[in-house]
């Protein structure tokens, strides 16, 4: 088999056998197919596409690519959730504990995030003391005893998938839905669960700009999910301001809290228990999708979600106080407002902006070697639809120095836009495929 | 400047600025541009084409990114010539002649070849004693005393297109017209000439295998050579059966000579003429394009292009009583003939198959490290339209030894096509673009 030939084939508008697949990627990742080839093949699926077998067959050998998680010591139908990304986006933290109390295990593994946040496992370890990382035996018996672990991504995860990226990410073929779609489902697929909930965002702050390209996405995951055999729904949801209102680490993990109070933002709450009903769903517990989000918020109005994130986070060694005051978590002491430069409606929050703001509070990495400030980030006060006065305080940012906040309250500035009229409130959840 | 950024904008379908084009093809030179990008970036560029302004940028950067001949000493329009390549295809040994015996300088550096046969400079090479290394200074002198001069590429001539051809050669974005023709003319403008002859090949034999194609191809290089300030013409020729009847190098240079006394085969005699005549007319030696071809042919049937190539040989150091006898040149011993295993007419010999054979036989090299049997090659004893009798000799295979000699006959024998009815013979030259 011959490269080259492969990168022809593909060029020309063929379909590529499983077989060429294989040898590309296996290939790829012994490094006996140099990146330039490898690249030349990824523009050539850039503008040919991959269809159904082929996008399920790269992803097949990119999971196969590294170390798989076997979940099978855990009885039950294990549901996986994941997120295409977005700011302020913390339902892991909410739907994790309402599903694993209505019954069904999460097994979670997440990685640490790059950009405007830390990822799941950064927020986590903003409460003190909270350890994410455990043996594989130990996060078994923890998920088989409590119903719930979230840790940190450990082993040789998809290398495959994380080789092909890094090489996507700077030559221009990072934006093929095909490629998308087999890269996160790769790992979902590796992670070892038995149904998998995405959450696929779209808008202003996602990657999928439009409702018809999310739409696309989703579809693509699904069919990897059916393929494959692990029952896959996608929940389209909106991305054109940000979830909720606190965006950073410890802010974040207030705000989970504050929900599974029944205490927090309404976007928020109702993304966390339809993502929550859909795990529940897929987990067997409920017979219909529509059953699911009911038990989901029983769930959350109870406290049962709430005893559950606590039971979670006693087990890893964090301070289960933090439920019942999340104030006694760290907030950085520099606070720097966003003030409303005129009275109106607000039209807009754009959350990459907000986003962008947040990492310059420090809230996220620029580079994997950066740290965060588990502290720093940005406290919305208002979210669209709102009517605000000149003068009014639209968001406060927490940073570690007076400089850093004010840069990044500078940055949050330009999120805004007010106008007279009052605008139309944005529909959070779209559409569901596959439910 | 960010090479993501021009990758995408390719990509994208955006038209790449000047500054960018040179970024990349500096950068590339330089190895501060990975391979990796520069293949994505080709890979968009066979997708998304180059337009005219970006075809002349990427030429004229690749030009510039080595040495460049500087012919200004040599009083006249010097005029080059180039083929891209067929099988058979000795004219530059017959047109440099007679084009210089018509008063145009000829400073002609040539490559070595790769393939079905030796380059210009191998085939020169097999006639005894003939040096085709001149240093600058002898090279510009002996044009101007002699008329002509036909050495080796010397120096370090578009480092660039070396470098990005061998990258295309292994990515599968070798078949590109703006990425050919880009390749051919800048180091047709490196060479220094003030004009340019491009024979553009096609059918089974060729690079393109269609008129249309070769319309294209030769279109943009004539824009090229236009926008360059460098007159160029384009003849589109036929390339369906090999040129002429030898193919090899001391087979060829025999040929060259039998057609510079007028009893060469029809078709080589009569490309030569029209290539000549194109260099005579754009040398200025005439008025008209059809002027040239008359004068080329005066000069052919009065024998002196066969003055002018004893002059250059003798110049060069070789031995010119090879015009008087080019049996005097060594072919090699082991023959081997190819036999008619049916009656009737030749409806094709497939140029491709009849070259594999002549590489097969020695004549050719398959990397750059393996040298070349100046003896070996190929004698067609019939053409395309030819009647045969089952058993007549179809061609004689010269190799060093039998067992090479059968192979090449047996590699040769695919060729041919042998049918009932008369097919019309291939018209030769199909059309004359930027006269």
């Amino acid at each position: 088999m011959d490269m080259q030939d492969i990168i022809i084939r593909k060029r020309d508008g063929g379909v590529l056998s499983p077989a060429e697949i294989r040898f590309f990627v296996d290939g790829y990742v012994r490094e006996e197919i140099p990146d330039y080839q490898a690249s030349a093949l990824l523009m050539a699926i850039y503008f040919q596409g991959l269809d159904r077998g082929e996008t399920m067959e790269l992803t097949e050998a990119m999971r196969r690519s590294g170390d798989t998680v076997d979940l099978s010591s855990v009885p039950g139908i294990k549901v996986d959730k994941h997120s295409t990304g977005g700011v302020g986006d913390k339902t892991t933290l909410i739907v994790g504990p309402i599903a694993a109390a209505c019954g069904v295990p999460v097994a979670k593994m997440s990685g640490r995030g790059l950009g405007f946040t830390g990822g799941t496992v950064d927020k986590l370890e903003s409460i003190p003391g909270l350890r994410t990382t455990l043996e594989p035996e130990a996060f078994m018996k923890q998920v088989r005893e409590t119903g719930i672990a979230l840790i940190g991504q450990s082993g040789h995860i998809t290398p495959a998938d994380k080789k092909l990226y890094a090489l996507r990410d700077v030559t221009g073929t990072v934006e093929n839905m095909s490629l998308i779609a087999s890269s996160i489902m790769s790992k979902k697929l590796a992670a070892g669960s038995d149904a998998i909930v995405l959450d696929v965002k779209c808008g202003r702050g996602a990657f999928m700009k439009s409702q018809e390209d999310a739409r696309r996405l989703a579809q693509i995951m699904v069919d990897i999910g059916a393929d494959a055999g692990r029952r896959t729904i996608a929940i389209i949801t909106d991305m054109s301001q940000p979830l909720g209102d606190a965006v950073g680490n410890a802010l974040e993990v207030q705000e989970a809290i504050h929900v599974l109070r029944n205490e927090g933002p309404e976007d928020i709450t109702e993304l966390s228990v339809e993502i929550a009903g859909a795990m529940i769903y897929l987990g067997g517990r409920v017979r219909t999708y529509e059953e699911g989000a009911y038990v989901a918020r029983q769930a959350l109005v109870s406290g049962a979600g709430l005893e559950k994130l606590r039971a979670l986070i006693t087990a890893q060694g964090g301070d289960p106080l933090v439920c019942d005051d999340p104030s006694i978590l760290t907030v950085s002491p520099s606070e720097c407002d966003v003030i409303a430069q005129e009275t109106g409606y607000i039209r807009q929050i754009d959350a990459e902006q907000i986003g962008i703001a947040s990492q310059h509070s420090g809230a996220g990495r620029a580079t994997k070697e950066d740290s965060i400030d588990p502290g720093a980030g940005i406290l919305l006060h208002v979210k669209v639809g709102d009517h605000v006065s000149k003068g009014d305080v639209l968001a406060s940012v927490f940073s570690s120095g007076r400089k850093k906040a004010d840069a990044a309250a500078e940055q949050a500035r330009k999120a805004y836009i007010i106008d007279k009229k009052k605008p139309e409130k944005p529909t959070l959840i779209k559409e569901i495929v596959g439910k």
